[in-house]
């Protein structure tokens, strides 16, 4: 019913995440009221993006050269990797300033169900990285989600052999109740680990 | 903490109705994710229906010529004008069958708590075609919600001094229980209007 330069938009916008054929139809016809000047950059920034951002080549981070800034930065503690599932989580991480190592981006968590296998991950660099280079502690923080948790094991399980040697540290951060929480609206999980992982004051 | 090219595709994203910076960032990640080839067509589709989807000059339909097709069309009859919302209004219309008149796009619905008047829609384009032409019937297919109710009876309020004179009828399609409904499932006010517009057997 729509012209094919509309259906096609409304199509390219359907395979965003999350984005279905009503919300892509509702977009399209968003775009399609607002002046050029107002779309245009969207469709300059898709480019751009393409043109001049990737990964970097040691840690897959977004960088717009072959190693990324954190990499580059000799002045980082170059013996502690921080993994992550994306390069927003090393954001967060970027932004407690408790941490100068280095980081590691896999690109996503272990979920079967969806298909996602190790080999879709950037899982194999990382055991490389961490038999080649100098490294004392590899601290896993992929997400406390029932994904995250299952690549935090499968890390786990294959640097047992360097854990076990006693030359590697393999951590994950604590998890525990969030700062400024209440302790009547935690769930039992949470709660538990907060119980299990219990400190000295 | 992201690069220029990555903040401004972030932020470009952002300005997309329903799209908050957190989402933005989800779509910039998968976006940075996918080759070159699966990114550039919705580059060139925004570019595309800029460069050539216009409105109808006369119904504010979409259209990539100065009339739209329908407008164009002879075969259809010009005495009949149905008011819509949204282009995608049109087309849930096209697709019943049932009419074979013209349109006419408003662009929205009155709405003065999102700062929508009569002069954010083409309300003054509508009067104009009615007053000129050899219309003889206006169906007033706004929503049957708050804000397209209030456009329909400020249309209908406009267009008195031709109704009461007995050149022009101005309608609106029947609110009533959707086929395939519940009854007992049916909200009050759907119900009572169902019941006071309750037709002959």
């Amino acid at each position: 019913m729509f012209s094919p330069t509309v259906q096609k938009l409304i199509d390219e916008l359907s395979k965003l995440p999350g984005v279905g054929p009503k919300t892509a139809q509702r977009l399209t016809f968003h775009l399609l009221k607002l002046p050029p000047e107002d779309v245009l950059p969207l469709a300059q920034a898709l480019i751009d993006v393409k043109e001049t951002v990737r990964f970097c080549s040691r840690c897959f981070n977004l960088t717009e050269q072959e190693l990324c800034s954190i990499c580059l930065d000799a002045g980082r503690d170059q013996t502690t990797i921080c993994v992550v599932e994306e390069p927003g989580d090393l954001i967060s991480v970027e932004r407690t300033h408790e941490y100068r190592g280095l980081y590691h981006v896999l690109g996503g968590a272990l979920s079967p169900l969806d298909g996602i296998g190790p080999e879709d991950l950037h899982l194999a660099e990382l055991f490389d990285r961490v038999g080649a280079g100098d490294v004392h502690e590899v601290i896993v923080a992929t997400n406390p989600n029932m994904a995250g948790e299952a690549t935090a094991l499968y890390i786990a399980e294959e640097l047992r052999p360097l854990t076990s040697a006693g030359t590697l540290r393999v951590t994950r951060p604590a998890a525990g109740l969030p700062m400024g929480g209440d302790l009547e609206y935690a769930d039992e999980v949470t709660l538990g680990r907060a119980f299990t992982g219990r400190r000295e004051l």
